[in-house]
C-alpha cells in the first residue's frame, strides 16, 4: 500500500505520494480545490494533483489510500460527496485544518492559524482537535486574503465617500478599478481568491490604510486565540500564504512558533496512521 | 403624453401612471429590480409592474414618458443596456436614490437615507443631487437589511465559537439554521433579499445581540450623516423598510423629518418635468 497526501485551498492544492517508511516517491499539484465553493472544480484540481504525482511514483489510484485536507471539507454533506467520488482504494475528506495542523503541530498540544485565501484556527489539545473561525468569506474568513482583499476595496470606496480618510493606496486602487462602478464591477465578478490578490497590496505597504486593515485583522485573530489558550500559553503555529505576515505580528502576543511541516505532510502523516486525529 | 414612474429595489418594484395633472390613472407592482445583482430578473419585473398599471391606465407603452429609480441605476452601463431594452417612448433609468430623493424631499435641501435589502445616502442642496455610500451587498450598504441579516448569521457563528458572547437570539439561529453547515449552506445560495429576511429578528428584539447590531448600524450611520451635513443641520428623510427603525434611532442626532412621498412620486414627478434632478 502506498499513501496519498492531498492539502487543498482556495488558491490551489498539492499532492505527494509516500511509501510507509514515509519516503516521498512523487508530487504533484492543481488549480483551486474549495469543495463548499466550487465541488466541480474542486474534484478536477484534486485529479490533476493525485494524476501528476501517480505518474511520477509509478502508482494505481487502486494502491493509494489517501487523505484530503480541503478548504470547506468539515461540511459533513459535502465531503461525503466528494469521498465517493473519488478513485483510489481508500480516500478520507477532512478540513484542510486538520491537515494543517497535523503537518504543523504533529501530535503536539498548540493552536494553529491558518490564513491564505480563507481563514481557520485550530486547537490541538491531547491528541483531540477542534477548529474555530473560517466559516468562508462571506460571514467569517477573518483576517484572510479574499477578506483583507475585500475590506480594501470597501474602504477605498468610503474613503472616497468622505467617510473614512482616504490615503493614496486607497486613491490609487480607485484610479486603478477606474472608481466606484469599476470596483463594485469588480466584486461582481470576483472569486475569493481573485479578492485575495489584493492582499500583498496591504503586507507590502507602509500605507496608514494597509496598517490599520492589517492591525485590525492581527486584533481579532489575536483575541481569538486568547480565547482559545482558555488560560495557558500554548504554542501557536501560523501557516498559509499570509501565514508570515500575522507570525509578525503576533509574536508580541503569543509564543509563535515555526510549523514542523506542511498540510501535505498532515496528509499524508494521517494517510499512514490511518486514524481520526 | 402620460407618464410612468417606476420604483425598484431588492425586495419589489411598484409602477405608476399619472396625466400631466399628477393624476394617477394605475398602478402596479412587480419582484425585485436590482439592475446590478440580477439585469434580467429586474426586466421582468419592472415589466410585469408597468404592464399592470398600463393596463389599469389603459395605456400603451408609445403613450408613456418613463423615469425609473432601480437599485443599481446609478452604475452607467448597466442603466444604459436596461434604457435600451424598454418598451416606452422615452425612458430614463436613475438610481433610486434619485426618485426617492425626490420624493422624499421635493426640491428642497435635505438629507435622504433610504434603507431596504440595499443602503443608500444622499444629499440635495440647491437642487443638486449627489449620492453616497450603498454600493452593494459585499462591500457596502452599510446598515441594510441584507448587511444586517449577514451581520447576524456572521456573528451567531462567533458566538458559537465562543469569540463574542452568546444570547438566545444567535443560540435560536443556529438551532433554526442547523449551526455552522446550516448557516455557511443558507449564505452560499441566500440572495441579499434573503439575507434580509432576518432583519425583522433584529428590529422587533430585546436581545443584546440584536440591540448590539443595530445600535452599530445607526452609529455608522449618523456618523455618514455627519460628515454630509458639512456643517449645517439639513433635515434627514428616512426611508425604505427599515427607515422607521433609523428614524427612531437617529431622531436625537439629526433633525428628522417625515417623507413628502416616496419613491414612486419622486420617479412621476421626474417623468413630469423632463429634466435632471
Amino acid at each position: 500500500m502506498l499513501y496519498l497526501g492531498i492539502d487543498g485551498g482556495g488558491t490551489g492544492c498539492r499532492a505527494a505520494i509516500a511509501d510507509a517508511h514515509g519516503r516521498i516517491l512523487g508530487r504533484g499539484s492543481g488549480g483551486p480545490a474549495n469543495i463548499n465553493s466550487d465541488p466541480q472544480g474542486a474534484t478536477v484540481s484534486i485529479l490533476a494533483a493525485a494524476t501528476a504525482a501517480m505518474v511520477e511514483a509509478g502508482a494505481r489510484p487502486r494502491d493509494l489510500c489517501a487523505v484530503l485536507g480541503l478548504a470547506g471539507g468539515g461540511m459533513a454533506q459535502t465531503a461525503a460527496a466528494m469521498q465517493a467520488r473519488l478513485p483510489f482504494a481508500q480516500s478520507r475528506v477532512v478540513n484542510d485544518a486538520v491537515t494543517a495542523t497535523r503537518g504543523a503541530l504533529g501530535r503536539a498540544d498548540g493552536i494553529l492559524l491558518a490564513v491564505g485565501t480563507g481563514s481557520v484556527l485550530a486547537v490541538q489539545r491531547d491528541g483531540r482537535l477542534r477548529q474555530y473561525g473560517g466559516r468562508g468569506f462571506l460571514m467569517g474568513d477573518e483576517g484572510s486574503g479574499a477578506v483583507l482583499g475585500r475590506t480594501l476595496l470597501g474602504l477605498a470606496m468610503r474613503a472616497g465617500d468622505g467617510f473614512a480618510p482616504d490615503t493614496p493606496l486607497l486613491a490609487g486602487i480607485r484610479d486603478e478599478f477606474g472608481g466606484f462602478e469599476g470596483i463594485i464591477a469588480f466584486g461582481n465578478r470576483a472569486t475569493p481568491a481573485e479578492f485575495a490578490t489584493l492582499a500583498p497590496r496591504l503586507t507590502g505597504s507602509d500605507d496608514p490604510a494597509a496598517r490599520l486593515i492589517l492591525d485590525e485583522a492581527a486584533v481579532q485573530l489575536s483575541s481569538a486565540i486568547g480565547v482559545l489558550q482558555d488560560g495557558q500559553r500554548l504554542p501557536v503555529v501560523c501557516t498559509g500564504g499570509l501565514g508570515p505576515v500575522y507570525e509578525a505580528r503576533l509574536q508580541g502576543d503569543w509564543p509563535v512558533r515555526p510549523a514542523l511541516g506542511d498540510g501535505v505532510d498532515g496528509a499524508l502523516s494521517l494517510a499512514r496512521d490511518g486514524a481520526a486525529p
